[in-house]
């Protein structure tokens, strides 16, 4: 038998999601969102919830577009402030001092510091109370080389990313494999 | 400048969701998925997407409720299994010796074993492609007394959550504590 905690919005892990939009004069912006998460496999899409007030949420209805940038543990601090500021009142690529690229394919910024960011396509905004959904069709993976193993495949033992935890609203670093998915199951089936 | 990985759904965390409902005869089933993650504040609401070919897919259609259980590091055989095989099929819960227990809240059980559960009203049902994004309230949390800390809040470090990662196809433990959020990047705002 549980304990009822109510009704809060509690999940372990959720990510770190760092929303790359450019404004209507070009302005490149960052913020950081932890509701959000892979929607759909074809198409390939990822969903991220903002508030209506935050400056990301005009980009992406303006532009159509975003990226969603996953940073390494190193940059737990930048990846805070993106999330402590509104791009109304600053330019956070200024402050921090890292650096924004045009995405090859949508019309979107993506981190040059980070190890991976998905380029998308706005595909649906779906409202859903103080949050508004924007799902996004993935139509590229950028990632460095540093990232990568053996066979060109993202390697997270070197993207070293990590998680946010809600309610004890701190960040949690990636720890050890725990094992293969689709396989430690194996024997629980042959019971 | 980074390289092109193509159009892929990966992305770091994903979470490791456990889906509770039950079937038209009441039978309970659980399946994994890790497309999903909270959504919305206010309502409170958690995502999750399935294709339409699980049986879970039917359950909350014919049910509106479900639960999302996080599982404990220790039991990542039991979710890698709830992944592996259908409950059209299987009754899960008698195969891997978890107990299901009836949500207060909605018609959809919780896992009495997992460290703390959702209890979700279905209030949307988006179609995306491949996969059906089911929206649900969050109406509680239902947690062990073993994983709160003296203020009655879940304490990760007992809750031991684990996640996927894609590509890598691999779970992970939690690693360490890096920092507190909105409170690690002060100092960059600063500067």
């Amino acid at each position: 038998m549980k304990k009822s905690l109510g009704a809060k919005t509690i999940l372990y892990p959720t990510p770190v999601l760092i929303v790359g939009t450019y404004d209507a004069a070009g302005k490149p912006n960052a913020m950081t969102a932890a509701w959000g998460g892979i929607c759909c496999s074809s198409p390939p899409c990822v969903a991220v919830s903002l508030r209506k007030a935050t400056y990301t949420y005009g980009n992406i209805v303006q532009q159509g577009a975003f990226t969603i940038n996953i940073p390494a543990e190193k940059y737990a601090r930048e990846a805070d402030y993106f999330g402590m500021v509104s791009g109304k009142k600053k330019d956070k690529f200024a402050e921090t001092g890292l650096t924004p690229v045009r995405s090859t394919l949508v019309n979107a910024p993506y981190i040059e510091e980070f190890p991976f960011a998905l380029e998308c396509k706005l595909i649906q905004q779906i409202e859903l109370g103080l949050h508004t959904q924007f799902v996004g069709e993935i139509l590229d993976i950028k990632a460095d080389e540093a990232v990568l193993d053996a066979k060109g495949m993202l390697d997270i033992e070197k993207v070293k990313p990590f998680f946010y935890a809600p309610e004890a609203n701190a960040y949690y670093s990636t720890g050890k494999l725990l094992g293969a998915a689709f396989s430690i199951g194996q024997d629980v089936k042959k019971k």
